[in-house]
């Protein structure tokens, strides 16, 4: 829990116009309605213990967040209606929001505003994104009324995620300017650089509307997402009053000074212009909550909070994506295949921080192509860890297929066929004893791989989870090194793993270089390319090899079909291999061409 | 090429008040700018040739449909912007409608009416479909702007694929009052009964009008897609004056008699009322069209043309739908498993429809547990298509998995490990031999083995295109009787592949009734839940047991994550398991409980 005090005295007058309120930054599950609800009254009864008048919860936080198609399922409506009725119960002495599923005529992504058993006022999110990850068009209609309302000394307005990154139309401002404090409930997923930018507009807001801004986030993992809460309380100069973790959950506890705003909003009157609306000369209807018998409370003691950057940041979701996406899964173990190499050893670093060693298992299958060195390597790996490492070597399949395919194979060279052989070989032993003893198989790839299609289809590809999809091979090594001095003196992913030129193993003596530029060179031309959709051209004008350019764009856009068969992974960039990008597989655009 | 003429004598005279219009239903391909504009020419020179006055084409034709996020690389914009200057150049004496990406300020999904080398005027889709398998509001702004044209005796309006599918606003709705002839370019995908409630629709909306409607669709597959043709003109009472062909290219030629909307107006009024729009007292503005000589040109004949429906239909879309994800992937040959059963030998025979028998492979790759009818009846079946079959037996390959996982599955009895691991060898053989003859391979699941999981991921599932992945069991039956009657008296799919029970073969004695009800139980259940959304409740008062529709809820949910990684495959029902389901894997939403 994260207590923070904006101000207070060591006791408190009942005129005081300092108003307590709280940020529950919860770990839902799509589609767990129970376990949510759950969920929302335990922070609910937290936060009343703690003195709060107001508790704010993420957007859907019912019925988790993307809820996808499941919203089309009529029950699943019906039971998140019920979910917010059960909450509403549950408000006694104190102020709700709460993010859900609104069936009225049609559906509408809704927060409820509710105060002593009852709804106050429902606010419906304005603007729907679609685009990048998001699909809100595809389900929800609409709102278009925005509403402020009162408790006590308090004028709040309230709006859901999307709503506070636009600059929004005349009646959205008015909320901010009638309104002294606006609480934002998001479900707002990370990318690496989104936090900043985030903190950024939200502070901008804040000063915008000389106002108190309360921004609360879901935490946790889903699918190929990660939302990092970082929930935040912004002051009316912009000022950063109060910051909840990153990758856990959270309940942040404030009091707000609300005459620090008021006092504000005279020496700087721009709030008035706010709430001169073009449609309307008064300002917005105000919903007013009864004010209740101030609860007694202890004043709040400020704790040290800390802002996540670089690598940190994004090991840290790398390893909140993998430990959600296996728990919410009911898996209870993972296993992975260990080559000796970065990515499979990250990958398996991972792993252990998420789930414990104990729940990690390793699988180093040599083939006649392996190198000691990379036994060496995934063993000294297996053992700083403290992992379960089996070792199953494949030379007798590679046999059984040879002899089977030799009548048809006859008088043909060996080629990529054999090479993609050995990696399915592997990738079917892996999967047997995924079946066998029902762990979970981790996918070793990173998003440079996936993006040139550097991977076999159902061999290094199989798996339920690809912790570095999104993971460029750069920043894996980046991550790698991270990781090592993270581990102080203990020996974590073996040295030679780190230093060691990249190799696939597939043929004697190959190299990734014997096909792929070198990775410092190769992924900020992807990084164009694929994040930023840039041309050839432009790519070029940054100093590279036009044919290597092209060869690059091609191989990427080739690669396609593979793709659209990989497992999910962990988004960290803005746009990874996932929903994010849409891309047919006929296609017959050619931009690599003169 | 498909002639209509409505009404016409011998000759002509110049005063008449007959028009000739052409509907070019084209095949093209996304992202083939060059290929695609190649084709708008080829035939725009055609339609002259016929004395048409005006040649309208599909919705994005110079893009392929749907682009996806092609639409976000600029150079891909840029060279659909210069396709359309090329076309626009070559519209001397003629008027040529055609669909493209407009950047102006941001991107439309629009049409350019174009004159005799000049554009007259651009209209953009007002309502951007975002539900289904669209996306629209991910890429396109949202057209305000309809206008009316004429062309000599001719007032016409166009609009876009989904504008004439909604009742629309006032604004809209003049378009009709105002127009004798309102042109509408598709992009609009087929599934089972969508051409029957288009065509009402379409009849609908010219008796609405009083007035012409001429609707133009793409044909052809793209990915999941496949477009179905079946361009119309519908007249004044709603009565259809002229049909193209089914999944075919095809230009639909006819001469209009205007004299017959005007009549049809002077008693029947409405369109006087449907021009009385809210926001303006005065009939839409209306570009004009320089009156061109007319051409000369011969009178056009009618030729029969015919009403698809049935599996006819379906058979027919399947193989559309498989010649062209082949063919615009640029393979040459496909492969398959044979296993003697229904699914392979129906996928077989599209296949061979579709490409012809000497471009099929098929592969028999017996186990131990393989019946000899199985072996029989694969290749009596490739003796009745004429296709090349391999035989390759997996017993070695088996073996040497059970030696190499031996000593992990010490003690531990044989399940369904074991069985995934035949279907998953047979998978990598299938891809050891696309890898090395570069042929692509054809999965054979069907839809009903998809949703409930009875499938092996990178077992039978491996494969480049999966043919029937929207096809419930029970219809795969049907379209293999269908095929097996439309061969008359040569033997096709060998009837023992029809009666015999389903057997997935991967232990003594084993059928699909052992963990499935049967297919034609199943099958309704399916389509309840998967395609509608049924609550279960709602599906046991259909007639069916209570924990029968829970446990095949709870298999649906459950094998999600199978489906992610599934090929891509033909949708032929309103709702594929592909980008028109978008369900989260973690969920843990129960619908199957009590």
């Amino acid at each position: 829990m994260t207590f923070v005090n904006a101000k207070h005295a060591a006791g408190r007058s009942r005129s005081s116009r300092i108003v307590r309120i709280a940020l529950a930054q919860v770990n839902t599950t799509v589609g767990d309605l129970p376990g949510n609800t759950a969920r929302v009254l335990d922070f609910l009864g937290r936060a009343r213990g703690m003195g709060a008048e107001i508790v704010a919860f993420p957007e859907l936080v019912l019925t988790g967040y993307p809820p996808e198609d499941l919203l089309f399922r009529p029950e699943f409506i019906d039971q998140n209606m019920a979910a917010l009725d059960e909450v509403v119960r549950a408000t006694r002495g104190i102020t709700a929001i709460v993010g859900f599923a609104e069936r009225a005529g049609d559906l509408y992504n809704a927060a409820a505003i509710a105060h002593d058993g009852e709804i106050a006022g429902i606010c419906r999110k304005a603007h729907l994104p679609n685009y990048s990850v998001f699909d809100e068009f595809r389900y929800f209609r609409q709102g278009r009324t925005p509403f402020v309302l009162t408790r006590g000394p308090l004028t709040f307005g309230v709006n859901i995620c999307e709503d506070i990154w636009l600059p929004s139309n005349p009646t959205q401002l008015a909320v901010y300017g009638d309104a002294e404090l606006v609480i934002n409930l998001s479900s707002s997923p990370f990318h690496m650089g989104k936090s900043v930018a985030r903190d950024r507009m939200l502070a901008t807001r804040a000063m915008d509307g000389v106002s108190l801004v309360a921004f609360v986030n879901t935490v946790g993992g889903q699918d190929e997402l990660v939302f990092d809460g970082n929930s935040r309380v912004f002051g009316p100069r912009g000022e950063c009053l109060a910051r909840a973790k990153a990758f856990e959950e959270d309940l942040l506890v404030i009091d707000l000074d609300l005459d620090q705003v008021f006092s504000a909003r005279l020496k700087d009157p721009r709030t008035r212009e706010l709430s001169q609306r073009e449609d309307a000369g008064s300002p917005l209807p105000i919903v007013p909550l009864s004010r209740l018998a101030e609860p007694e409370r202890a004043p709040l003691k400020p704790l040290p909070v800390r802002t996540p950057d670089g690598p940190e940041e994004v090991y840290e979701a790398l390893v909140l994506g993998t430990r959600d996406y296996v728990r919410k899964n009911d898996f209870a173990h993972v296993l992975l295949g260990l080559s000796g190499g970065i990515d499979s050893a990250l990958t398996c670093s991972i792993a252990v921080d998420a789930l414990g060693a104990s729940s990690v298992t390793g699988v180093f299958m040599p083939s006649p192509f392996t190198a000691a060195a990379s036994g060496e390597d995934a063993s000294a790996l297996a053992a700083n860890l403290g992992i379960q490492m089996l070792t199953l070597p494949i030379a007798e399949e590679m046999e059984a297929y040879r002899k089977a395919l030799a009548a048809v194979f006859s008088g043909m060279p060996e080629d990529v066929t054999e090479e993609n052989l050995q990696s399915r070989i592997r990738g079917n032993v892996l999967m047997a004893l995924s079946n066998k003893f029902g762990w979970l198989l981790l996918t070793t790839g990173n998003k440079s791989e996936y993006s040139v299609g550097y991977t076999t289809l159902y061999g290094d590809m199989a798996g339920g989870f690809a912790v570095l999809k999104d993971a460029p091979k750069t920043l894996v090594y980046e991550l790698a090194r991270h990781r090592n001095v993270a581990a102080g003196g203990r020996a974590w992913i073996p040295e030679r793993t780190v230093t060691r030129e990249p190799t696939a193993e597939l043929r004697p003596g190959q190299k990734d270089t014997d096909s792929l530029p070198p990775y410092d060179v190769l992924d900020p031309i992807l990084r164009a390319y694929v994040e930023e959709d840039w041309e050839v051209e432009r790519i070029v004008a940054m100093g590279y090899d036009r044919s290597l350019v092209q060869r690059v764009v091609r191989l990427v856009d080739r690669a396609e079909y593979k793709r659209r068969q990989a497992p999910p992974g962990i988004r960290i960039t803005p746009r990874a291999l996932g929903k994010d990008r849409r891309l047919p597989i006929t296609n017959r655009h050619q931009p690599w061409r003169d």
